[in-house]
């Protein structure tokens, strides 16, 4: 099926259509919801949606708990955080009803969405469905709960953050759907950030990888969880908006022709901090020590360098996710007693500016073109990382926007 | 044990407490809750605790269901009410953790209250406990969801009115349990209600039957059909206030001694409709006709009084629920013809007034007693109708509360 095709009215295919919170806020909006599943239905296909707890339900139980005990049960704020979607399932399926839709709601659990014990923040072990395709086959729409499943043992787990995604993409391989429709409240996936580069660009398509390099960079359209999900079982998806019927941006599996595209898009993470350490023992293991230790303090590292210096001592420069920063610190001075009798470090905001397309792999100069670019433009580079798909610059927070819409431009985005 | 001893601090026990929705209304009677429950537990028992869900909260998601369609699906309204007490279960026990008290929330699933699939209104089949004792074992207070259950094949089912009771009762058979506790905003179960009649005493104890017919005579303390199931499987259970330490009422199979107090209490139901249908043939079936128009319509017929007149032909006056006076209208009205060919109805509101006490069986005498202390008070009986251990009076309603308290006078409540 040609690109330009899943815009289009489909028809005798399994379609699952992810709604999430904002979606779903209020009852005006359940309608709406229930009158586009209404009309992919009656064009003549079979429909699964999987729907997130009304917008603020969830925050308010947890906020319920915290205030009952500051560090609640995790087990018990599943069993707590789940009624969220339960009751989006039952008021979506009577929506559909007073629309004269036959309509069925299904738990987690009651499609088998199973997971280990990792409360708060399960993974799926495997999923069976249950009885969807019989209801399917019966004419019914089914509505599953996204977010949650359940253990061995029939306790009820939450998947944690972008749960519902992972949800309709597990089931979408359960049924084998022809479709999988995430919807949200953007368009799709873009060029760049559409409030940042006003000629950012939706894209029609991307693959896994391209979008797993934008999720990872903070691009909010989806969590990298569920991204690895769909490729890992081939799960064809498509990032929407549930309020217009705009074609959306298809991720999939990658293909010749996308190599032709350099550069998929641009995005910007403002929210590092760069750690610098200077001093270090400039011998082997070093750096080996400094890097468990934070990884022990679960602080998640990102871009590396390490310069040698004179005298036998070497300089370490890493980022952190901001939130992190505190902890890394802590981290380092706990041990600077072992990386050198005379380490100081210190720590600065910075932005991290990246571009991301499969065929930077068959293209050459890429980081020449942008590094010259930023020249250019006067935009100092404090920090060089590339993957085979990706080249990221830590820059000055200040400068992260110019950044962006200079590498756009660069690229012709 | 001696009734007085239920009162006290028990020790060694497995208890059922159940809590209704205003006892869990909000956090803070949560937290009040939690702390009986640990004061019960520190004194050495083993206790599964039985929660409604909080006072409003089913009622919204309700009344959001009829928002979007005004008959909804009964089976969807049980997966979208069930949330309210898994809500109160998860919170109760994050509420406990926070007193140091190990506890652990159940759905009615995750107990195995087995129910028939009449959603809504759904009859529990039986219940297996789940690993309820092996939690206790382990020294563990278990919070189970009242008023659900789950069918054969996995469907959320609730039980209608009075649900968490029966619920708690189901559950006190499961574990054997040495006590039930009904936790509710009065102390027990009174001679009168205390609000009409100023020298109302409460009952240290009653017997299922004569629960049973205060219960079907409107008095609000529990449904007949918890107090049915009770009976049946023997479970005996105390009424008691969850904002104070008063013993309640226990309620068991009766002892001999109870037949020493001839009337146990009184009560009346105001909301009383007396139809009176003159000029039925008086030929064998025509009542039958009648009352199975009247059954059909689903109407509930109360008391029944027929009187053959002269030139063949009858008059037959019931009560019903003024709920169900039009209905019961209707009824009659359509099947007038076969009634016969001159018939008449008129319906006017009546109080039922009853008195209620075993110890009827074994002392004769009691109607007369009631029927002279009712005319010397100048009430006029409009109707009677007595069974072993009852003796009701349809009253003008403007007559009930003195009705109740010549009554509780006349056998010295």
């Amino acid at each position: 099926m040609p690109a330009s095709g899943w815009g289009q009215l489909f028809t005798h295919m399994i379609i699952v259509q992810k709604y999430g919170g904002t979606s779903v806020a209020d009852l005006d909006r359940i309608r709406n919801v229930a009158s586009r599943i209404k009309a992919t239905r009656d064009a003549g296909n079979k429909v699964v949606v999987v729907v997130s707890a009304r917008a603020g339900v969830t925050n308010r139980l947890l906020a319920d708990a915290k205030t009952l005990d500051p560090h609640p049960d995790s087990r018990e704020l599943d069993m707590l955080a789940s009624v969220g979607e339960q009751e989006t399932i039952a008021l979506t399926a009577i929506a559909l009803h007073s629309l004269g839709v036959p309509a069925v709601s299904r738990t987690g659990a009651q499609v088998g969405i199973h997971t280990d014990s990792e409360f708060t923040k399960a993974r799926i072990v495997d999923i069976t469905g249950g009885d969807l395709n019989k209801q399917l086959d019966e004419g019914k729409v089914v509505i599953v709960a996204g977010f949650q499943g359940v253990t061995e043992d029939g306790h009820v787990t939450t998947l944690g953050r972008g749960g519902s995604d992972l949800s309709a993409i597990a089931i979408a391989k359960a049924v084998n759907a022809d479709l999988c429709q995430i919807y949200t409240d953007v368009d799709g996936v873009y060029t760049a950030d559409p409030r940042q580069v006003p000629g950012a660009r939706k894209l029609n398509e991307i693959s896994y990888d391209e979008m797993l390099e934008l999720a990872s960079l903070g691009s909010k359209v989806m969590q990298a969880r569920s991204v690895e999900f769909a490729k890992k079982h081939g799960v064809v998806f498509e990032v929407r908006n549930s309020m217009n019927n705009n074609p959306g941006t298809i991720v999939k599996e990658e293909v010749a022709s996308m190599e032709d595209v350099v550069v998929r898009g641009v995005a910007a993470d403002k929210n590092q901090t760069k750690v610098v350490i200077l001093g270090l023992h400039d011998q082997p293991g070093t750096a080996a020590r400094l890097f468990t230790a934070l990884a022990k303090a679960n602080v998640n590292v990102d871009m590396i360098v390490q310069n040698v210096g004179r005298d036998g001592v070497a300089n370490v420069t890493f980022t952190v996710p901001s939130d992190d920063a505190y902890k890394a610190e802590k981290a380092v001075e706990k041990i600077s007693a072992e990386l050198g009798p005379r380490v100081k470090f210190m720590t600065d905001r910075v932005a991290k500016v990246s571009v991301v397309g499969i065929g930077m792999r068959s293209h050459s100069g890429v980081a020449a073109d942008l590094f010259t670019a930023f020249a250019e433009a006067g935009i100092n580079i404090q920090l060089i990382s590339t993957s085979e798909i990706k080249i990221s610059v830590a820059v000055e927070v200040d400068k992260a926007d110019d950044a962006v819409r200079v590498a756009h431009a660069a690229f012709a985005l």
